[in-house]
């Protein structure tokens, strides 16, 4: 066998479960990649003779490059003001006044340029690089009209260019209603569904659509399928903000439209549960925006368990409720507060975060997968989630290189 | 006046309150510093004349360099094996025959090389110095004889001579029983009082002394009482692991043996949070542990308020409880959990850290002082405290250099 690159004098986590391990490791084990795909993986003993340039990782742990599948990463602006205020006991009138809450974001956003965007942007996707992330979603809505969704969607797809990494775009135009559409959600929903999303998918500028599902901050479901039928429509994936504040029959509305994944699921039922999983759509879940907003209801784990969902982590990285460009304290974060276990989280932002974006050539370590590699200096996969607010990467590897 | 360095073009917090700002900020301000000491600190365009290297500092925020005022940096081994096993719902005892718990920290540290203690803590001190932070206490107690605290204080001591930052060591003997001891809390006790307590003051190897009082898992306040009588002998200063898990009167014996600090507090009551702040002894808040080992009793923060206590934050940096590096997630954890405001949070990684470890020569920005400074790229003080798991700091000054 002939192969580009191996690396090697390493352990490898697989996440392809083998024989009861979860992680599928392989202790003193190889990768060997070949045209950005790996080639072969197994013992450092067994590996086929053959040049290739080596790399030797000093007993370093391989994973696969890690996923971050739910993040609005692009915006303008802060909200440390607000968050300071809001310690000092200011009212929600007060905070408002000062120009909070997720419009203060929604203008900082409109009166930015894309270089703008980009710009403060890639200090944020920077830091999830350094902890060994290759695949990073990027939700729109702050914009919520079509040329500032555009302008937010067009920075997320220029960040491929400046950055070894794959970006996933996501139009989240029905992510609150904008001042000009105040007392018109219904309206909004429309606007989003009839102009938005045909044109957003005419430009090939996103994947998937996806849509605040809440009955008192958000959108009703009834405008969520209006905007949910556009997207299919034309031929886009869908996604939801399901059952985070409250249990509005988010994940079942989610199954019912075999969306990638429903998101936040705090609050969301044990049927709902199950029907995502027959439906095939991840649950992630987003521990750091739970701690942020002080959540105390926990998303049902058992209930996940019991059906055999697959549960993804994720940052949620945005200034409002999480802001946070910080993968590996989410492991933590899911382990501490959701009671993951290691393998749990690990699966949930490797394997089960691919499947969350559609994506099938990625998230393990297995022949003729993307050859997506992050390396850290740990004794044990469960350091990753042990470890708090630490980062031991020490390397990534994006398409063999 | 001549200076041998000067910052300008930055913002200035210089933690001293003035006129009704808790930060005492100076925007567009300037630092000069002669001799190691800052001899000039205001607004840029009043800076006198005369020649110094200058460095602009590009709109960046420049505080005190940062305090970690309760740390455990030094310590063989890691517990994340433990972490995994109970998140899959092993019991303690099956957690203990594979080796879990504190003593199990005890026998790797025992196992240990005074070089080998050294190795493992240098990457975590390296994390805090990447923060801003310039001065770090570090405690024994993972020895539990007088050899290995020895060693380990020996550690704490030689790390000052690898990285630029003050190193303070604070003797822990008292920490746990040692398996020798075994059933014989109050004979073990007396020999630290007796014989280890006697032997590091001699050797000058800490600046202080530190018991974990608590009525179930440590020592009782007689016990520690006997401890803190040989330190006081000794010319040492004290300090307690008081109230973490229950009300064991540790703030009011704090306040009666005039400690610097009591550490952890959650359970302290009110009177002994007003004695504390009478005697000057300053309240540890330790948000990291709180939330690691997923506490849910809240310290008193509106009796501590009430009392005028000084209220530091620290990272609590150690393999069971938490295990985190990460100085500025403490400011996050302690205003999202505790309430804090960025004003107290901030304050608790600067003056109030500094008076906590007995150090009247640093924690603020003040002519006289020692020029230890921390630069962020940020806007405004409250990013330190917004951001979760984020980084900002862009230098290190220490001693003006």
């Amino acid at each position: 066998m002939s192969f580009d690159r191996v690396w090697t004098d390493a352990h490898v986590a697989t996440m392809v479960p083998r024989d009861g391990d979860p992680l599928g490791i392989i202790e003193d084990g190889a990768i060997a990649a070949k045209d950005g795909r790996i080639a072969w993986v197994g013992r450092r003993r067994d590996i086929p003779a053959g040049a290739a340039i080596t790399t030797r990782c000093d007993g370093a742990w391989i994973l696969p490059g890690l996923i971050d599948c739910h993040t609005h990463l692009v915006f303008a602006g802060d909200r440390a003001r607000e968050f300071e205020l809001r310690l000092e006991g200011a009212s929600y009138e007060a905070i408002a006044k000062a120009g909070g809450g997720i419009l203060s974001t929604v203008a900082a956003t409109r009166a930015a340029t894309e270089e703008d965007l980009i710009a403060s942007a890639l200090p944020r996707l920077d830091e999830l690089l350094a902890q060994g992330v290759t695949t990073v979603e990027i939700k729109s809505g702050y914009g919520l009209d079509l040329d500032t969704e555009l302008r937010m969607l067009n920075a997320a797809t220029a960040l491929r260019a400046k950055r070894d990494v794959t970006i996933k775009a996501t139009l989240l135009a029905a992510h609150a209603v904008p001042p000009e559409y105040a007392g018109q959600r219904a309206k909004f929903a429309r606007h989003v569904a009839r102009h938005i999303v045909p044109t957003i998918a005419a430009e090939g500028l996103a994947h998937a659509v996806d849509v605040f599902t809440d009955s008192v901050i958000g959108f009703t479901p009834e405008e969520t399928e209006e905007v949910f039928a556009a997207a299919r429509a034309m031929g886009l994936h869908v996604k939801l903000h399901a059952d985070q504040l409250r249990d509005d029959g988010g994940a079942a509305l989610a199954a019912r439209y075999e969306a990638l994944s429903a998101d936040h699921i705090e609050y969301a039922n044990a049927e709902g549960i199950a029907a995502m999983a027959k439906a095939g759509t991840v649950g992630v879940l987003l521990p750091g925006a739970y701690y942020f907003i002080r959540e105390t209801h926990l998303p049902d784990i058992a209930a996940m368990r019991a059906a055999g969902l697959r549960m993804a982590l994720a940052t949620d990285c945005n200034p409002g409720s999480c802001p946070s460009p910080n993968l590996l304290l989410m492991l933590n974060l899911g382990c501490t507060l959701f009671r993951l276990t290691v393998a749990e989280a690990l699966a949930g932002v490797t394997t089960h975060a691919a499947a969350a974006l559609g994506l099938s050539d990625r998230g393990a370590l297995a022949p003729g997968l993307r050859c997506d590699l992050a390396l850290f200096a740990i004794n044990r996969p469960a350091e990753l989630c042990y470890w708090l607010g630490r980062n031991p990467c020490i390397g990534r590897v994006v398409v063999g290189q």
